[in-house]
């Protein structure tokens, strides 16, 4: 039976802000219902709390380190294979409908003389998708101009809506009003007025009906992803959601002045900087997170949508849903804000997949998961083999069908914080700002390059991550073991992209036939067929007897 | 001044068969002459003790596991950058003359629509080279075919000289006579017979000619990779190279018998193969070795017949010499045949590099370089900054200039074993089948993936390399120091190729211009002007007031 697959990302959602997921007070009964149905993963890892390198990795099915596009705008490299190289391979098309934060590699595009014209361009330059429509969703501009170069298809739905101006998105999506004036969502003070737009017009709907303009037309199995620009910030949310929730439905702030005692450097430098400072502030807390609800609360009743058509058209029996995000927000946890570290705000993420031809539903797993496992599992659900010399994540096909297969003893995650303030605060080459995460099922363990110490958390003891005890001196058999499995992983091999194991173990056997026989004394050693080529009469003869 | 480089690369040359090395009973004075005006290197080291993997780290600047062919025959992924690529953007040519062992992956170029016929695909087929002659070298062939399935310019010389049949490479250049019959030269016994045919006939006069042929119409400035086949195996040599060594003049082998007393399993399948077992043998070596010393003694002759004819043309002002060799040949050492393993008579190589333009003559450096060092060499002597990001070798050009540039601490070199037999006796699967090695001024340590113990040899108190001290608990400090410096090059930042650490500190200071702005609570933290296109009259209103 064609299997289909709705692959929907959201951006910067929280692992713990959905009902399902144990939220004490917003209600996402959408992703709950496929909870109910499928299966919640309990500890899916990013590959990197960041938009750009998170989502590489998910799309290629590899580690921030082998794929090198390690931080927003770090072009992901010409020829590197995405999920849509794999998929198409396998008779799936691979589309895209939202945010990619993929940066075209053009000056390695100019070298293979590929045009973003061509259709292999095209993918090279929209990272293995085709593009059904693509949004980053961060129109920002300033005096030096927009953020972003490429042509929104929001703003050129919200002009023939009406709105006016260069930039709607700016000036009516992510802004309220103040009186007579603009009140722009980059304010976080603004972040609980009603944004200054019709809900229906909003991104998040919008998006939502160009996903299901294109089920609505799509032949044959598909893999749509679907990937919202929201709840990242700028945080404002159109009435009603606006309205929803207020400080008092704000949950406490997961932190303890321990953790400011005696810092790790490295975790000093980002507790200090502009965003933690921001969200160290009770003030802003109380006005970003409801506004963060808020859009939560519409992407759900979006997905309500959704599921809805699925429905309505019949899709619902044959295409596989998969919900994750590309991070979390630390929303003030840890006295940070933002993502960037490891902390489980941060670094886990919401993951559910139900596929209906699997009859395990409604259950959680807490396997060690890699968001670069969805391209594994995809490649699994299109009917392919994972092309393990590529795609360094694994199937997750197995958890659907209840199984309990033998699994990884560690996820990894890494941060490339070279871009940032926090490199020179701590004085490193762009090299060295570097950090690794190596969780397993009770710790988690943080390696900076640049000669920093390690952080540990005892995730049995300390679920909430609060007390580093990477200095203690307490767990030097742990540090060690850690250090042993990250350098392992440094050395696994991730770059024999274009020779798979199977191509190995079919070369077993040497190179006899084709004559390369570089091992005999007298030729006894071999048969004589394999020698027979270089036997024979003498036809011309160079050199005295 | 235009400066052109003739990079010349023989095969399978042991670091210590050149007098000037040391050797006590070779002669090769025009190797002598090139290092007693340059600078000879006597830590130089592969960084892959086989000729593929070898070459494409130094044709790439890169780790075999950077850039991933890691073995012969396994392709060298599309859009690899080599020295090409980097020599021609500085615009210095860069020309092939000779063997390369390329691989093309021609699933990544179908992948790409590059067709090899155009001229960024043939460049992406033949590693990066423009291409004045090809010649593998290796034109064996069997029941099965031919292990090299392109055309041989070297056997079309020989037809066109004469030679019959479809394989005169075999017949004649690698074979000698036996009565009536020919000896094929894949025979080691045959090693003392005279090839059959004339010694200006011979591979190495050969492909000097070709090399002579393009400085006399090269248009500079021009880096020219003279790439000979010899002294590499079939190891047969025409008159009168035949004759100027015996048994006599074999130098006794590096090795004892403690070597194999409670050996490493790894060291023990590597000695157990079926290149150990011949060269085990003293009648092997007592055969092969004159051969091999006369195939250098020839080298050495037709290098004489190159430098004399840039002196002649003038071009010895200008054209920068280097001398190397893709790894070495046990010859029997160690109970080794062939390469593979990283005692010095494997992974050390000569290199020899006389620069016209600088003062530095006749001296030795014992810096601990890596052929990986080439292409950042050439890169600078073209006249270009390397690009740290890409090339992770080190540019020698100081060295040449009797500088004492800081430096590197230890060497790596590394090693894929799972197309060969000792992957299925040491039972690993083919992603283990691989070996490290670090390399400082005093410790050699070798790690092995597959949960082996590692090798540890102490080079001051036994240069020869002959106790394995890896067991032996007395050094568990120096196993521990290797380890982490392992683990540290395995996260070292390889794959980050398209963004430099210059364009990173170029973006220092952020997206503030561009209006990305998500630190504000209240916008008086920065300029108005960074907000400017954030404010302004509300034009539209859409929600109550």
């Amino acid at each position: 039976m064609q299997k289909n697959i709705l692959f929907v990302m959201y951006d910067q959602l929280r692992f713990d802000y959905l009902s399902c997921a144990g939220h004490p007070l917003l209600q996402t009964p959408n992703f709950d219902r496929v909870a109910a149905k499928g299966v919640r993963f309990t500890r899916a890892y990013v590959q990197s709390p960041v938009c750009g390198a998170s989502r590489m990795s998910t799309y290629t099915g590899r580690y921030a380190s082998s794929h090198g596009a390690q931080w927003n705008g770090f072009p992901l490299r010409v020829g590197e294979m995405t999920m849509g190289d794999h998929l198409r391979a396998l008779g799936m098309g691979c589309w895209l409908i939202g945010k990619t934060h993929m940066k075209v590699d053009a000056a390695g595009m100019a070298r293979l003389g590929l045009s973003p014209d061509s259709v292999i361009g095209a993918r090279q330059a929209e990272c293995g998708f085709d593009v059904w429509c693509r949004d980053d969703g961060l129109w920002a501009w300033g005096p030096d101009g927009f953020y972003d170069e490429q042509r929104s298809p929001y703003n050129a739905y919200l002009t023939s809506r009406g709105y006016d101006g260069e930039n709607p998105w700016a000036d009516y999506a992510n802004a309220g009003v103040d009186g007579d004036e603009m009140a722009t969502g980059w304010i976080t003070a603004h972040a609980g007025k009603p944004a200054n737009i019709r809900e229906e017009d909003s991104e998040t709907p919008w998006l939502t009906r160009q996903a299901m303009a294109f089920m609505d037309q799509a032949q044959g199995p598909w893999c749509a992803h679907v990937s919202y620009i929201k709840p990242h910030w700028p945080y404002i949310v159109p009435a009603p959601y606006h309205a929803m929730y207020g400080a008092d439905n704000v949950v406490p702030p997961v932190r303890d002045a321990c953790e400011l005692d005696d810092p790790n450097p490295v975790y000093a430098a980002f507790a200090g900087n502009e965003f933690a400072k921001l969200y160290q502030r009770d003030e802003a807390r109380e006005t970003v997170i409801p506004a963060y609800m808020g859009l939560i609360k519409q992407c759900d009743d979006q997905l309500g949508v959704l599921l809805d058509h699925l429905a309505e058209t019949g899709r619902d029996k044959d295409t596989v849903i998969v919900l994750t995000s590309d991070h979390g927000d630390y929303l003030g946890d840890h006295w940070l804000g933002e993502k960037d570290m490891f902390h489980d705000p941060s670094v886990k993420v919401p993951l559910i997949i139900y596929d209906p031809a699997e009859t395990t539903g409604g259950v959680t797993c807490d396997a060690l998961v890699e968001s670069i496992d969805l391209a594994a599992t995809f490649i699994e659900m299109a009917g392919g083999t994972v092309p393990d010399h590529i795609v360094e994540g694994r199937s997750l096909v197995p958890f659907l069908r209840g199984e309990t297969p033998a699994w990884r003893d560690f996820a990894i995650s890494e941060y490339d914080y070279s871009c940032q303030s926090m490199r020179a605060k701590l004085e490193v080459s762009p090299r060295d700002a570097r950090l690794f995460m190596v969780v397993d099922r009770r710790w988690k363990f943080i390696h900076a390059e640049g000669g920093f110490p390690p952080m540990l958390f005892d995730l049995d003891n300390d679920p909430q991550e609060l007390r580093d005890l990477g200095r203690s001196g307490l767990h030097d058999d742990i540090l060690a073991l850690m250090y042993d499995r990250l350098g392992a992983w440094g050395r696994r091999m991730a770059q024999r992209v274009t020779v798979s194991d199977g191509d190995i173990m079919a070369r077993q056997g040497g190179s006899e036939g084709v004559g390369i026989l570089h091992w005999l004394w007298d030729g006894s050693e071999v048969s004589q067929e394999a020698l027979s080529r270089y036997r024979g009469p003498v036809r011309q003869r160079y050199v005295d007897d």
